[in-house]
């Protein structure tokens, strides 16, 4: 890819400059558009180093090989060509079975949403920000910190979908632990549904809740079965139990999303030191070695699946095993990871994470640093994108604005620039001559509304009116805004006979007693 | 140069892997290395965007010229070549008299130390972090924010010697307003170079202050003055007076400096929106007209002599005209600049820096986009490096902390890694298997102790812990930190003869009243 940044790419373009800050701190106003990267990513790593991980995962796979906790799985992988024992959970596959699987899966895809507009590309130099998923518990300045519980999950769709820079939600962002589990999912995908209308993720829990999640997104996508299967319009995330185990609900649910044509985003949970080796090579090796094993089998399911290769590796606090996030080594992992995805020619997916317990500096370091990693290595799915605090612990009010002013200013970052007569600006400088200033020129005042990305954190005051305004720190002025933003939702708009169609399934199924929960 | 991450580079690479970890949390016994990039810089811009640049800068320079107000710049100017009018201050130069001026300009040298382990090279893929510098005000937060003062000035500057990744002092921490302007220079260079071995920075502030400095880093190197001129072993930085002024000290200072063999850092202030055009390119063009001018100028005084390219380029809040740093449009500069630098193959200077008033998530993030854009750009010079608040009005001892962690995160990023089959492990993956997990294995036991990063200030302590200890954030535990530090501080060796001999040129310069202080 050429490493060009140039403008007249026409009005989607110019919407991810000027237009996006012509509304100064109200990003809600910003236009949706996906950041596109245009240089080329780093390679952090040799390609003999990349070979070198490629062929010693392959070892992995075809030496020791993984257990597959799924009987049906493990039959989709003898039919294909692995080494399956009878009576052994163990699957082996030769180098040939994985590049053969491999060579099937798309480079990139669209990821429909029920509103067309937030349709996402997955692969090529566009990125998608997903929202966090998963934590247990919430917070916020003013009440601290509590179980996961449905108010708290509501507000948090309600901010994705208030902030264009959110461009999906990503799982559910809290575990909403007061609805009970045999229902939960209803409820959820009800409110993903009906509270955004963004692309979302729903969990491999069970055959009985992704075909429930299904039923209810080819509801709401108004589709038919045979539609939807040539639709991509839900992804679920597919942990590896690391290392080396593939289990059933995982396996379950790659069988079933795979063959509805639904993405699967297949992420090794490889924690260096831990569940991987303790040198991050090593660690990658068994990151490449699950992830290879997994979007191979997808394509046993279903030839030409959409798939992503996710990276999530990691390293541990060696003293106490405490996970650590946005540091030296998960960079270096995130870069790696990015060119392994490159050399297989598959959608990269990465995270904007941290292990901080409050929205202090080390929560803003390791998050950019974590973003820096994210944009360098061609990351093309950012999951956890906002909300994230102790390692996935816990998702946060005041570090979800946080973290939607940093995509802000990444995606800012990476928006392109016009380099013609205009913006070089000879004429101006001519104009304002040695030792004048471009306040007031004729230049500044045609741009200076929209010039610059207008931060909703940062605080440029100088020190002694900070001081008179009480001294407040990022997090207090975020703590702030989401309330501001919260009373600004309204819920997009529906469809009335989808709506209904929806709760009536819904009713129904929670009629039926929902799903075991003995899973 | 290849993107190559490689072993086997010897022990002075391995140093600045495995060694500089070993010491756990005690960044002190780091060892001193320079960070090496292994993979290219990033091309933000196009090469055609880059040429677009550098030809409306040479448009500037030819069409509207600057101010020089130095009477003998501007002769020197004439003489080789540049157009100037008797009486006149304006100057204008010739495409092809900046071009072959900025020919003889080194694209390496190595800045000397008086502690030759603190020899830094300049130029290649080595990078230099620099202390800040420059400060009016310092602030820790026992005693919050006070003017510059001599106590802070040397605490910082033992700060900086106890800390290997602080590679170089970079002026004056905070400018010590205790100390008379008359004689201040002279105490300050004495405490760089006897509270630190490390290069250091002076300031052009007049013909007699940088005949002090150079007669000072003569003394403290035990160098004759023909050896000085062959050995760069004290630099200044040369702010242009935006727009397109040279104003006397800074001309005066090239003069003094490059004659002597001594680097200059040339670096326009050019901040996007108020002395520069609002649009980033425009502030470019700016930027890159007056460096080319004032490098030319150091190779007109002296062909050959070691000048590094300098990028300042920030944006203003356009609602109240402060400068902001750490913003995209300053990364979007940080980028560019570097690859102007890189077209004119010549050492480049980016900073890392700040808006924030505390050591919140701000100022964290505004850092760590500084350290993204300072790393991708191909920075060789990191000024500003540790300490910068504010704009740069503060220096504060928390920062410098959380900067110091920073900074040695960005190196550990850096550092390459070994793919050799047992850092592979592949083995040791066999030998764990599915389902177990590496805490206790001999692969990890080899290695545990030094396999990652320790950080400074990362609080990786569950919530729980956390909060039982009383919820302390990164700003708080760096406020422990640097106290702690200092009382580690010892003095580096100097030679008694040299000792003395210093403060015997220090005793007789105030004797003789120092400077005048009417420039």
């Amino acid at each position: 890819m050429a490493s060009v940044i140039s403008g007249g790419d026409g009005p989607r373009r110019r919407r991810g400059g000027r237009e996006a800050k012509r509304s100064g701190a109200n990003a809600i106003a910003r236009p949706f558009v996906q950041p596109t990267r245009h240089y080329p990513p780093v390679d952090l790593a040799s390609s003999e180093a990349v070979e070198q991980i490629h062929n010693a995962s392959l070892r992995v796979l075809s030496e020791t090989g993984l257990n597959v906790l799924h009987d049906e799985a493990r039959m989709i992988m003898k039919r294909a060509g692995a080494e399956v024992s009878d009576g052994e959970t163990r699957v082996r596959f030769e180098p040939e079975l994985i590049s053969q699987a491999m060579a099937t899966m798309p480079a990139r895809f669209t990821l429909h949403a029920r509103n067309p507009h937030h349709n996402l590309i997955v692969g090529g130099p566009q990125m998608v920000f997903c929202q966090m998923a998963s934590a247990p518990n919430a917070s916020c300045l003013d009440r601290g910190r509590r179980s996961g519980n449905q108010d708290d999950f509501r507000n948090f769709l309600r901010l994705a979908q208030l902030h264009p820079i959110i461009h999906a939600t990503g799982g559910y962002p809290v575990e909403p632990v007061d609805l009970h589990p045999s229902i939960r999912h209803l409820d959820c995908i009800s409110d993903l549904i009906t509270l955004t209308d963004k692309a979302y993720c729903v969990y491999s829990l069970g055959k009985e809740r992704i075909a429930d999640a299904i039923e209810m997104t080819r509801i709401a996508h108004g589709l038919s079965q045979d539609e939807l299967r040539r639709r991509p319009s839900v992804f679920t995330v597919i942990n590896t139990n690391s290392p080396l185990q593939l289990d059933a609900p995982m396996m379950q649910g790659i069988i079933d999303m795979a063959s509805m044509g639904q993405p699967v985003v297949i992420t090794p949970f490889t924690l260096s030191g831990a569940m991987a080796p303790v040198t991050i090579p090593g660690a990658l090796v068994l990151q490449n070695a699950e992830a290879l094993a997994a979007l191979a089998f997808s394509q046993m399911v279903c030839p030409g699946a959409p798939a992503v290769y996710g990276g999530f590796t990691s390293n541990v606090d060696m003293k106490s095993g405490a996970p650590a996030f946005g540091t030296p080594e998960y960079m270096k992992a995130q870069h790696i990871g990015g060119q392994l995805a490159r050399r297989y020619k598959v959608p990269y997916r990465t995270s904007n994470v941290c292990a901080a317990n409050t929205v202090d500096a080390q929560a803003a370091y390791e998050s950019v640093f974590s973003l820096w990693g994210a944009v360098n290595s061609g990351g093309h799915m950012l999951k956890h994108g906002a909300g994230w605090m102790e390692g996935g612990l816990c998702c946060s009010y005041e570090k979800m604005i946080l973290d939607i002013d940093l995509l802000q200013m990444v995606a800012e970052f990476m928006s392109p620039m016009t380099f013609d007569e205009d913006e070089l600006g000879v004429d101006a400088i001519a104009d304002v001559g040695p030792g004048g200033h471009f306040f007031g020129t004729a230049h500044t005042q045609a741009r200076f509304k929209d010039a610059f990305y207008a931060p909703i954190l940062s605080d440029w005051r100088n020190f002694e009116t900070w001081r008179e305004a009480g001294e407040p720190t990022a997090m207090q002025k975020a703590n702030t805004v989401w309330k501001q933003r919260l009373a600004e939702y309204e819920p997009p708009a529906l469809d009335s006979a989808i709506a209904e169609e929806l709760r009536a399934f819904v009713e129904k199924r929670k009629a039926e007693g929902g799903v075991p929960t003995d899973f």
